[in-house]
């Protein structure tokens, strides 16, 4: 089973996978962790020139660069963990395309999106996406005296669009994404995501 | 205006490419020639990943990158050379991505790469696109020598799938691309370009 964790930089989402992740393994299942963009060599080496605030890239080049790291991860971490039977959580996966590029640059429609990601996955889709909100005020706090990335250097307009993509995304699709309020302690959070699951699988 | 060489590799499209480039400057034209992938910054380091053969790359990760190095390069250098009315001259373009990632991978249909590309290009096509046909033999001949980089290490029944996909292509685009045979010498094909180029502009 693929579960990913979707939320603006600073919602807590990666916590959040990692005591889920802990979870897991604890009742003695196979799980693997991966993050986005990265994971493997080349989406690795996609990643560093995705942050590096010194490049040029235009928002299209963006789009398609995050979604061959997706392409390549896909293919040669995540399907063959499922393959062997490992619960897979992914610490972003598609939504943040549609998120991020979509809704915060502005670019191409959900339905052009959908589409799109079903080529670059191969139509793998996540089972259960946690989707973490908090409101730009507390995220940005909790990324305080962080050297700001590429992305994040996008600014607090950007990161609105982006939390406003993700809500209306998971309206639209309800029955895959859980919105939780991001602004709970991790460990009510952490019983919220581990409630739902049992409650789902 | 835009005009774009297409063929596989050994066709000898760079050639008839600066060949073009400098009949037209000679003529008083403004000229660019951008090869792909490269051109700028971003597409030059999406290029060392795409042509390194050490590295693991699916074929999904490959036609994005492709795509993401020709997004950059068209938003940097090709639309501003367009606007302060330059000939651009490109060595491969979308054509290629066709041809080798859905012809030669066996990836897409035309029909799904058109609107893709129509994407990636924010709706840019070149007004002419010149595709240089020749057997595989004498391609094999021409790149004999040189160190095969790890898209020309893909093999003959890889290069066989790219030529039938570049004819496939050109026969269901007639009005813009024109086939020309690789097998006569540089000069004798620069001429019939440049014949055709007249005829058309």
């Amino acid at each position: 089973m693929l579960i990913s964790f979707e939320g603006i930089d600073g919602s807590g989402k990666s916590t959040q996978a990692r005591l889920l992740a802990d979870a897991l393994a604890a009742r003695g299942q196979q799980v693997r962790r991966v993050r986005e963009p990265g994971g493997a060599d080349l989406p690795e080496r996609v990643r560093t020139l995705l942050l590096d605030p010194a490049l040029a890239i235009a928002d299209r080049a963006e789009l398609l660069l995050f979604s061959a790291a997706r392409a390549q991860l896909v293919e040669e971490v995540i399907r063959p963990a499922l393959a062997s039977g490992e619960t897979v959580i992914a610490d972003r996966f598609y939504d943040s395309t549609t998120a991020y590029q979509g809704g915060g640059r502005g670019l191409a429609d959900e339905a052009w999106l959908d589409a799109f990601h079903g080529f670059v996955t191969g139509g793998l889709a996540p089972a259960r996406t946690y989707c973490i909100d908090v409101p730009l005020a507390v995220a940005s706090r909790r990324r305080a005296g962080e050297q700001a990335d590429r992305m994040e250097a996008s600014g607090d307009a950007f990161y609105q669009r982006v939390r406003m993509a993700y809500l209306a995304l998971a309206a639209r699709q309800p029955k895959r994404i859980v919105v939780l309020d991001g602004t709970l302690s991790p460990e009510a959070l952490h019983e919220q995501i581990l409630a739902d699951l049992d409650a789902f699988a």
